[in-house]
């Protein structure tokens, strides 16, 4: 049903989030007839469709929890690494996420929700090693995708260098780390550079950072879920 | 084939920490054979069971990652809230979270996990409305279960007046609090008391609270899910 420029988004926030972003070109909207008035006036009436419960479900994977709101809709479009670059210029102080190599497309849904909550710029991932936006990412996403800059690069090492030319400096997470997060100097533009659980970063995207810092855990708890610790990041980055 | 006191655990992770844990009474582990030597000198070779992939696939559910471990075990025994309180005693500085109304095992496993890492004493939780142990709760925890003192309470208002007299401050995170969770005085015990993504605390809960406050999040964010919630503010507590 959806093509490969396509996605089906599911759940009342995921949907009514991509209604209300103009960038977003919806296809088509199915709903349950209890939920066509929430949706009714957000979209052309031509394109809503009321529909049977069992009909939704079929629609999506068997543990995905659609609440009665599936909608057909083009991907976003990519976030380009120079527009980032000229918007990160307007301030003095701003933060960016970068993963390396994080695959779980809900953990990449609970960052962008995080990189929302606690003013990131934009997140930055190589799109080769990435997946491609999809229902269950804008799921756990909770309506917070629709506006973060999303911005997949064929080169994570070159958007880095472009990345330290526009003036950030680029901190990766490691747990083997000296330095503690919170000794960190905030100031300015920082870009976080985040590896997938277990591996971390690659060699070569942590030898292009210039500070590698880590979270203060305890010494018999091995790391914390990748989107667990980007919250923790964005979090303490955040703090005046 | 597991019974009420029992649960199916999986994942290495898991696995092997359950199998660390000696108040864990392991039943059976199945394992890959190209498994076995981890898993040997671990517990009596006469309880370990080498399987193909597809009967591991088929003890646990389709989108659980067994990554070749799958062990039967006992429940671990209920946590005793006069237990958590003696312990508490030893402590100037203590912290602990409470959950009211958290209904997912992943979120809970999750948190649990950040508990580990953030030095929480224990986790309580509402007997009636929490789920059971369970291998997707375990798998989130990534072996931090076996070591965190859980605490099911028939009565959560009950258990909040004996942390009370016991010296705990209790501090309920709320969206709507008018106070910053960074203006809250670190020191002492401090409960901290979670409610449920969307609908939060019940209001008795909210009301026994000494103090309600909030994590600093962006206006167009609505709220942030719950172990995420959770993580930062036992990062935040964590803090010197």
């Amino acid at each position: 049903m959806t093509d490969k420029n396509q996605v089906l988004i599911y759940g009342r926030h995921a949907v009514m989030s991509a209604l209300a972003n103009p960038k977003r070109k919806i296809v088509r909207v199915m709903c349950l007839r209890e939920n066509l008035n929430e949706v009714k006036g957000k979209i052309a009436d031509s394109k809503i469709v009321a529909v049977e419960r069992r009909e939704l479900d079929k629609l999506v994977s068997a543990d995905a929890v659609h609440q009665g709101f599936v909608a057909l809709a083009e991907k976003l479009p990519n976030a380009r690494i120079e527009d980032i670059c000229d918007e990160a210029e307007k301030y003095e102080n701003c933060r960016l996420l970068i993963l390396d190599q994080v695959t779980d497309p809900q953990n990449i849904g609970a960052i962008v929700r995080s990189c929302a909550a606690f003013g990131s710029l934009a997140m930055i991932v190589q799109d080769k090693n990435s997946p491609q936006e999809s229902g269950a990412m804008l799921k756990a996403a909770a309506g917070t995708y629709e506006n973060m800059p999303i911005c997949r690069v064929t080169n994570l090492s070159r958007a880095i260098e472009q990345l330290k030319k526009a003036g950030f400096w680029i901190v990766g997470m490691d747990g083997y780390a000296k330095t503690n997060i919170d000794k960190l100097d905030k100031n300015g533009r920082l870009a976080m550079v985040m590896g997938s659980e277990g591996k971390g970063m690659r060699r070569l995207i942590e030898e292009s950072c210039d500070v590698t810092v880590r979270l203060p855990i305890a010494e018999n708890v091995e790391s914390l879920n990748v989107s667990t610790a980007a919250a923790v990041v964005l979090y303490e980055l955040s703090r005046k």
